[in-house]
C-alpha cells in the first residue's frame, strides 16, 4: 500500500492492460475486484487461502473482457473483503481502503477496492459485484454512482461466486455521464434519454434509515419528483424490512456455505474471526429453515413485481446511514450489518435492479439515494441518474 | 523451519538462555511452548494477531524461571495450536511440527512443537500446557512421557491461559530418568521409589479406544500390574465417557470465551477457520447450559476421589488411536476430536494429575497408556512411569 493508491490495490497487483482501441470507452481506465479473473493475475479472493489453492486464470473474466473490449484500459485489481462476506470493507489480510470522501470512515464492501479506487480518482470506473450490497453500499459511502444489474442478465464468467441466487456483476463511477457510458457498454444497451413515468417512494425504508439520512436525502427526493411529476408512496416490504432480511440471511449464507465448504474443509482456511464466524454460522443452517425463507422470497418477487409495473421505479436510501468509523469491534458492526440489510436487502432477494445515486451528505459524509425498477429496466435507472445530475448542473 | 528443527520452533524463536550452574537439572536442556512468557521474546501464543496486541514480557513464566533456576537452558519457543485450541498439531499459520516417531503423522497438540522437540532430540525436555488434553495426547501420539499435574498445583504465572478451571503446565521427556529429574523440580517433591499398591483398570477406557490399541497396551497393563500386584477393573465414567465429555465440551469452550472475547472482538484476529468455529461455537453457548454441565462435573470428581483412595491409580489408554495423518480436512478430524476428548476428559474435568506412559506401537505408530491419581499424587504417577520403565529394561 502506497500513499497514492488509496490503499485499494491488491498488494503487486497494480498494472495496466491496454484496452482495444477506438471503443466506446476509448480512453477511460478501470480497475477489477479481485473476484474477477484477469488472464495471468491470480484471483485472490481477499484471502491468501483462496489464491494459494486456484491456479491463475489464463483468460480474462466476461466483465473484464467487455470493459478492455470497449476500450477501457485496466490498471490493477482491488481488494475485496475475504471471499467476498463483508459489508464494511475492512480486510484483515490486506488492510481497509482508504474512503477518499470520509477518510476516517470505511468505504464499505465487499467491493471496498473498486469504490476507493474510483472516489480517490485513481481510474474512472471499476468493477465490483453485489450479492447483499457489495456495491450499492460502498456506492453510499464513498459518493459513488453505483449499481446492481438486473440478476440473470450479465454474464458472470470468470467472477468468483459466492451464492448463486443473488451474485451480480456492478460497477461504480464519479460522474453520471461516465456512469451511463460504462453502463450502456455493460448492459449492451443505449441509455434513455427518457425517464420512468412514475416514482414512488418507499415510506417504510425512508422510515428505517436514520432521521437525518432521511431528511438529507429530501431535496434529492424532491428533484426526482420534479423530474418524473408521477409522484406516490408505497411500502417496499409489507411484511417488513427486517422480515425479508431475515429471510436473506438464511438463502444467502446457505448458499455461500455449499459454494465454499468443499474449499474451507479441504483447506482450512485462515479468516478474520467475524468472517469466519459467518461461515461457521452458515453452516448450522438447516434445510428445513429455507423453505418459509424461499417463500418470503417468493412472495417479495410477485410484490416488486406488482409494485413496479412498467415505468414505474421506486426509491429509498441506499444504506440507513453513513460510513462507520473505521476499526470498530465487530461487537458495535454486527448491528449496523443487520441495519444495513434491511435496506439492501432487495436485490439479492429479489434480483430487481438498483442504482445508487450520490449527492446529499450528513455532517460531511456521502450518503446515496437508489432507485429500483423491475427486472430489466437497468438502463431506465441509470437514465434516472443522468438525468438528474443534468437538473442539478 | 528448517530441516534440522522438526519444524517445532516458532519462526525466529529459537535462541539459547543458560540456566543456572550446578543446579539439578545442570546439562539438560528444554524448550517453552509459545504460551509462556519468555523476558524479552514475543508470546505468540499459535497466532499473528495475538503477539501483535501484548506487549513482549519482561520477566520469565513461573515454569520457564523454574527450570532455568534448575539448571536446564531454554533452547527456544515452540509452536502450539493457535491460543491452544487444537487437538491434532496443525497450525495455519506457523506449520506443523514433525512427528519424528511418524514422520507422516499429526504431532498432536496444543503443545506440539514441544513434542516435537523432544521426540526429534532437540532437547531433553519442554514446556506444554494441558487444558483438555494438550500435554497428554501429543506424548502419546509422539511416544513420550509427559504429565498433566493436578490442577491448582503449580504456579500458572506467566503462561497463556485458555479456560482457568481446566488449565495446567505440563512437560514431556523420553525417557523415565529424565522426566522423573524434571518432575522432581516442577513439582518441588521428590519421586518416591515405592509405587501405589492398587490398580483399576478402566474397563469403559479400554473399550472406547479402537480395539487393536486396547491389545497393543494389554502387555503394558500386565506388567503394571505386576508390579502392583493388587489388579481389578473399574468403571472410569458411570454416566458414560461421551456424557463426561459433552460436558467438558460446554465448560471449556465457555470459559475460552470469556478468556478470548474481549480481544476477539477488538482485533478481530486471523484464525484457520477450524479455530475460529472453535470460538463462534463457544460464543453461541448459554448460561443455561452450563448449570447440568456443572453438575456433572461435580459428580464426577465425587465419583473420582471415591474411585481413588490413596495408594490407588488407575489406568486407561491416553487416546483412542495413534496420530492421524497430516493434512486431512477437519470434516474428517472432528469425529476423531470428539473420540479423543472421550479419553480425555478427566483431566480438565476432575483436576486429577495424569501421566503418559509410551512403551506400544500399533503398525509402528506409538500410543501411549496413561494412570491417574488422586489429587497431589503426582509424584507416585511419577514413580510408577519410572518403575515400569526399569522393569522393562
Amino acid at each position: 500500500m502506497t500513499d497514492d493508491d488509496a490503499g485499494a490495490f491488491v498488494p503487486g497487483q497494480r498494472f495496466r492492460i491496454e484496452g482495444r482501441a477506438d471503443g466506446p470507452l476509448a480512453g477511460l481506465s478501470f480497475a477489477a475486484k479481485d473476484l474477477f479473473d484477469v488472464a495471468g493475475h491470480p484471483t485472490g479472493g481477499g484471502n491468501p487461502d483462496w489464491e494459494r489453492v486456484n491456479p491463475i486464470p489464463t483468460r480474462h473474466a466476461w466483465a473484464v473482457q467487455r470493459l478492455l473490449g470497449a476500450g477501457a484500459a485496466l490498471i490493477g485489481k482491488t481488494i475485496t473483503d475475504e471471499v467476498s462476506l463483508g459489508i464494511f470493507g475492512e480486510n484483515m489480510f490486506y488492510g481497509t481502503p482508504r474512503n477518499a470522501r470520509a477518510p476516517d470512515r470505511v468505504p464499505g464492501g465487499s467491493s471496498s477496492g473498486s469504490a476507493a479506487a474510483v472516489a480517490a480518482g485513481l481510474c474512472d470506473t471499476a468493477l465490483g459485484t453485489d450479492t447483499g450490497g457489495s456495491v450499492r453500499v460502498p456506492s453510499s459511502f464513498c459518493g459513488l454512482y453505483g449499481i446492481r444489474p438486473t440478476h440473470g442478465r450479465l454474464d458472470l464468467g470468470g467472477m468468483m461466486s459466492q451464492a448463486p441466487s443473488s451474485d451480480t456483476t456492478g460497477w461504480f463511477a464519479r460522474d453520471a455521464e461516465t456512469f451511463a457510458r460504462v453502463s450502456s457498454v455493460m448492459l449492451d444497451e443505449d441509455i434513455p434519454t427518457e425517464v420512468p413515468r412514475r416514482l414512488r417512494i418507499a415510506t417504510d425504508a425512508f422510515a428505517f434509515a436514520d432521521p437525518d439520512v432521511a431528511a438529507a436525502l429530501q431535496p434529492m427526493v424532491a428533484e426526482l419528483g420534479a423530474l418524473i411529476s408521477n409522484v406516490e408512496d408505497a411500502v417496499l416490504a409489507p411484511p417488513g424490512l427486517l422480515v425479508w432480511a431475515q429471510a436473506q440471511r438464511i438463502l444467502q449464507p446457505y448458499e455461500a456455505w455449499q459454494t465454499f465448504r468443499e474449499w474451507v474443509d479441504r483447506s482450512n482456511p485462515r479468516f478474520a474471526f467475524n468472517v469466519g464466524r459467518q461461515l461457521a454460522h452458515a453452516a448450522m443452517i438447516a434445510e428445513s429453515d429455507r423453505g418459509p425463507a424461499l417463500r418470503v422470497r417468493g412472495e417479495a418477487r410477485v410484490h416488486m413485481r406488482d409494485l413496479l409495473p412498467p415505468g414505474t421505479i421506486l426509491c429509498l436510501p441506499t444504506t440507513p446511514f453513513p460510513a462507520p468509523l473505521r476499526g470498530l469491534p465487530w461487537s458495535a458492526l454486527d448491528p449496523l450489518r443487520a441495519r444495513i440489510t434491511g435496506l439492501a436487502v432487495v436485490g439479492g432477494l429479489t434480483g430487481m435492479p438498483q442504482v445508487s445515486i450520490p449527492g446529499t451528505e450528513v455532517d460531511g459524509l456521502p450518503v446515496g439515494l437508489s432507485v429500483i425498477g423491475r427486472p430489466g429496466s437497468d438502463a431506465a435507472l441509470v437514465a434516472v441518474a443522468r438525468a438528474l445530475a443534468v437538473r442539478r448542473v
